[in-house]
């Protein structure tokens, strides 16, 4: 039996790993860390897990937590992580971080991005981006795995077979990015208020989100040279869901077979990554609970555009699920266990 | 392994048996039953099932499908159960009605709430009350099913208790209950629109719902003797979700402790009705995606009444939850096998 | 020109006076008042007064605003108004509470419930509650209005008359209320979330609201006796609306017609209470956005009771509408102007 | 007094069309059509308009009503237009039709893009394209007004300026644009169903959707010759709203200072187009219910791009609002008349 500790568990991404761990069959949680709730009983915070989760939250105590547990899941504010971690810790412990601490390997464009210092640079080129699709034999043997963020998933997958392919320009890739507002965090801020999130939508970050980098990164590593990238990220009246609409320039003309076919090549074989029937638009409910991330894309002549389209729960996929999809593969596990989850509709 | 087949399988109930069979480890979907797209894709129609189901959808030939089945789930409207139904089917495959057709033993009371005539009566008398905590007995030996509504499964679990243990008098119930529009089925009818359903809220059916007969029979087999109450649904722009706020005036002075001393006495040991602490509210978003109902009360001294609330999620414990923890009972599988959904949150 | 001053004014009730008030050909805003903001522009917090609004955020300073307007609108916690209240400055400037604070004639109670000191007492015999349909001349000559609340005008509204012609028995008034999230303002609490309240339907203060002796007095004064309810709001996913299910027993036998006739009794030269043709159930979009109540009753022959219906819009009739209402009839106006908006829909 | 006749007055553009003209002070509605429901009660079909509309429903008859009304609005499907007019009811009526079918200049265009034969080709060339903004002067001398559909106002107005004024390359314009569901209309179709809408998101009409030649004329006209651009419409969980993310890249190195004189050169004057704050992003709420259309920018020197944003009520300046904002300029009267509406939040 594995043992998890979550820091972070109060949040909407910790909750949701303290969900999909109550389901796995290796896994018993140890640690329900959360610094605001300290003392006071999980399942008081989060009542869906009444009479199933017994335990008290606990503080971030990543020391004492790593004798205890096997694993740890950060699904924390920036920098939490990074000012927390040491040798000590990942020699008894494997580490999971939800957060961009160990994201982007440029540590400079880490601090400039997220106007803060890294506390621990060390440990950025030991990290492994846990893009499970791309990376996953680095991820078994990984010791630190920076999960990737939520709109860096759904983004890069969206994009990745073309760009690899070389069937796309990258220098005119456009993203532009719909979550629902689960991802801005349980923070009481008024601008996440219902009244204020209901019947309404924006755009926010416009050529600044933090993601932005990420992104560029590993679609850079992709194509193998650099990539500048214009990503607009919306807020959306739903409580989960990403989609991605994403528009590059073909550097060729290509058949919907063509491109079905550099789909196929990097997904054909994965379980999570559906790509879509011919002409078939994602939709986030579609995929709503479950790790899945379904993706389709469709060729514009008259403009000489692909736009490539992909959905996702940004909860799942695009935190907690992929969080303990990287577990699976640290720990030898099979990749969908405790995965499973059959997307909920409506 | 059981092979069961779903008559209407592409209503939302019968989406949600789908969703929660798939998960089952001991049963497999021989039939996906539905007039309205014979012969096309189940998973085009429900998308979330694209790659986890390859069937096309059948008719609804009940003959041929109690060949090939050991249970049948009809999700489907009023009568065709019970225009469909006869003693070959039900000696061949046990049957598992969602609709109301035998839920009611007054066949009269039946045609006068429904306005149709009762295809077959000589049924009516051995159909067992599928509410599982109240009659887990019958159900097990039970051939034919009748599913309880969603509405009857709230209020009931949420009264039965107080009317069983005679704390409440039954002459002054009036249940004022919620439902998330999926209640209303997946029909295209102008009223069920988004625009007209968001951001909106309406009282239908009022003094003439049909769960009202239901609802008074069931609490009436409870305290021995005729109820009639108020009964008022309300629509909410939300997808799943039941609340069931109940009054009734207490018959003695109690304490909290006594009152929760009768609900503790029939349900500690269920694991899917959850009596929450106390001055808890129940919330629909506690049970999303699950079989669980959770209840609470408060007594208000002021009035002598006690106010009963219930929760749960209307295509799970209301309708495809509760009939695959009948096929569970009936089958003699684990009560909780294939149920063991977490809520989802948020 | 009536210059009117506003206290409280980022909050949403606030926000709506400034809405209505715009539109009023009689009335300019000389004093936005909000603590929170001070000095920072107003439309640069509620940006749909965009070139609509120059002015900037003032403090709360009462005695200065009553030099400078002829009306002054309180849209506060409870508590402020009192606090700050003089007959200096009701000598000067009118005031609209909107606030509890002069709701309630026993002092006592009012402390019991509210749980603070009352700062003025000596104005409470004076201040008039501002419910216009049914205190309309003391209005006309009051100096200090006590601005009902969201649910008990909703809730007196639909009750009233049939109370006053005695054709109800007040013993046995149930109230189950349900409120968009507007009502809950605009402070940054966790609870309402867009999160924790999209999806999701809960009851809250089961027994024990504030607003419940603030109905329960004014229903006492419509049938001449004290009066115990149960009353039980409900938190419901979308910004705007109050829906009242009111349950109460006959104390005749009455056809449709008779009570139809004690409504419109009442209010049949209303313009604002419309009551609805036979049959047709309330809706909250029906109101969205204008100073309607819509009522409508349904008699139950079962059980001998009757069901009131009541839907209105909380910002503006049961808030920012019904404070401009008493100001028009305050200053010798006409009632409705400012007032006309007409409901939008969807 | 004005008299304007409706044809598709049930539609959500013809139920707008009624709450804008009763606050209108010159018009009165002579003829409320609706094929679906010829004497049925306009207000028993939209209950927001009880006892403010007392007609009952006309058919569609063009000629009988060009005698009773001086100007008739079009809310219907393509097509009817332009098989109903002709140079008879022009001469006796002035025509604003909210459909596409006199829109695009090019017939064939047309007919290739909307599948359907064009009925009238005679009265293309003298109808006005009634963007008000851009081509008022023709609009003041126009019986026919092809009224502009909801995305194309609000792409064009949010790219226009910068187009005219040779900032941007033409052919690299990218539009993502995001609408309520109302946009839909109100025909009773599961795809527009409350369930299958909430809590999801998805694009349409991926690189087909009907307004892109639209869209791609008026642009052509800005700029002066041919333009192709990317166009994705994507639905979006609530009644109202348009939001217009576009994207091109810069002809030459701007400043803010330079862009925002551009954008201000042509609305400076514009009572309904507000330009906002810097960094400012427009957001739907913040013009619900309103004429306005809220417009920005942000230069992104890092990809040498602008993101060009537009926000806008679709069934306000995006049909209904225009629609009378061009019957106000075709009749001489004050252009805001009736359309003063404060955008309504939250």
């Amino acid at each position: 039996m594995i043992r998890a500790g979550i820091i972070g568990a109060t949040g909407y991404a910790g909750n949701e790993i303290v969900r999909l761990l109550l389901g796995h069959k290796d896994v018993e949680i140890a640690w329900y860390g959360s610094r605001s709730y300290v003392d006071k009983k999980y399942a008081g915070i989060y009542q869906n897990f009444f009479r199933l989760v017994d335990a008290k939250c606990m503080d971030d105590n990543m020391e004492a937590l790593a004798d205890q547990a096997d694993v740890i899941f950060t699904a924390t504010p920036q920098g939490l992580c990074a000012s927390l971690i040491n040798e000590g810790i990942l020699s008894r412990a494997k580490v999971i971080d939800l957060s961009a601490d160990f994201r982007i390997k440029d540590v400079n464009k880490y601090e400039q991005w997220y106007g803060i210092p890294h506390k621990s640079p060390q440990f950025v080129e030991e990290a492994v981006y846990g893009l499970c699709e791309i990376n996953r034999e680095e991820i078994r043997r990984a010791r630190l795995i920076a999960n990737p963020g939520c709109y860096p998933t759904c983004s890069v997958l969206s994009i990745y077979p073309l760009l690899k392919e070389g069937l796309i320009d990258p220098a005119t890739i456009i993203i532009d990015a719909k979550s629902g507002t689960s991802g801005a965090g349980r923070g009481a801020k008024t601008d996440n208020l219902f009244c204020e999130v209901n019947e309404n939508i924006k755009a926010y970050g416009v050529a600044s989100h933090r993601h932005t980098p990420e992104i560029e990164d590993q679609l850079g590593y992709a194509c193998g040279r650099e990539v500048r990238i214009s990503f607009t990220p919306h807020l959306i009246p739903m409580n989960r869901g990403i989609l991605v609409t994403a528009y590059a320039s073909l550097l060729k003309n290509v058949s919907y077979e063509e491109v079905r076919a550099a789909y196929d090549k990097y997904y054909q074989d994965e379980f999570f990554v559906r790509v879509l029937d011919r002409d078939v638009c994602p939709q986030t409910k579609w995929v709503e609970g479950s790790n899945f991330v379904d993706v389709n894309f469709k060729i514009d002549p008259r403009t000489n555009r692909i736009v490539m389209m992909g959905a996702m729960d940004n909860l799942v996929k695009g935190a907690a699920g992929q969080a303990v999809q990287n577990m699976n593969l640290m720990f030898g596990l099979e990749e969908t266990q405790g995965l499973r989850q059959i997307p909920m509709c409506p």
